[in-house]
């Protein structure tokens, strides 16, 4: 199936600095998230333009996740109620490539900063892609969910 | 900066099976492209719970991408009028990482294989990630966009 896969190798283009230090279970108030990405002065250059839109859409590398071959399912921020569910119906960061996706408010590009709202990722995470974010294309309509996730705890780290 | 960066080495965990061949710099009516992801049956499990999302993000590998250095800027979709915009702020491919982010309408799970309309990656892309979409956490509240996105062509590609 995959064997003529490309290399894939990501390089880093920034980095998070942010007072959100540890990996938590519990769901954080994301809106209360202030943080700054720093990207590498080299591509400073590629971030012009982006200043326009108000939201962004950061990936990342989760450093600190693990993930075991043999554990495929996890119950949905430890709600047991929920059931097992298998690790591409979460958003654990315990997946088979750790990449975070995080869409969040971007208040101000300062130079090669960005200061965003609502970022999950801890300090130090690695910022490998930004993106703009563009209603119609990254936004759903009428989009649904199962109960599960409607119910209490929601499955968003 | 990234003195402590993790090795970060993507692995394939699906391919994509569609109609849609060759890159283009047009834009596409996505809604008419349905397509299927095929994961690797291995991670099979790793989808359960995934059939009670009517939409999922799938990130991929821009496979057919050339990344150059020297050129951090690029008009978006062709749009000379626009002005050269940086490669973070339109969604070209050719960027340092080429990472495709598709939000995409999940039609049906059979097995190993996602059928989905809406995505823009082509025939043969490889993917990396798989993610519920979540209505509040993947969508942005009353988000804006330049004028030079709202006005004629768009920068989806």
């Amino acid at each position: 199936m995959f064997d003529q896969s490309p290399a894939m190798t990501l390089r880093p283009i920034g980095i998070v600095r942010s007072d959100f230090k540890e990996p938590t279970s519990v769901r954080l108030d994301l809106t209360k998230i202030t943080a700054g990405i720093e990207i590498d002065p080299e591509l400073n250059e590629a971030l012009d333009g982006l200043e326009g839109f108000s939201h962004i859409i950061v990936i990342y590398w989760m450093h600190r996740a693990v993930f075991d071959n043999k554990r495929l399912k996890t119950y949905p921020m430890g709600n047991t109620a929920a059931g097992l569910k298998g690790m591409f119906a979460v958003r654990t960061p315990h997946r088979p490539n750790t990449l975070g996706l995080s869409t969040v408010k971007l208040l101000e590009r300062r130079g090669n900063i960005l200061y965003v709202q609502g970022l999950d990722a801890i300090d130090g995470s690695v910022v490998v892609d930004i993106k703009p974010y563009i209603p119609g294309y990254d936004s759903a309509s009428n989009p649904s969910v199962p109960d599960w996730v409607k119910i209490g705890k929601e499955n968003i780290t």
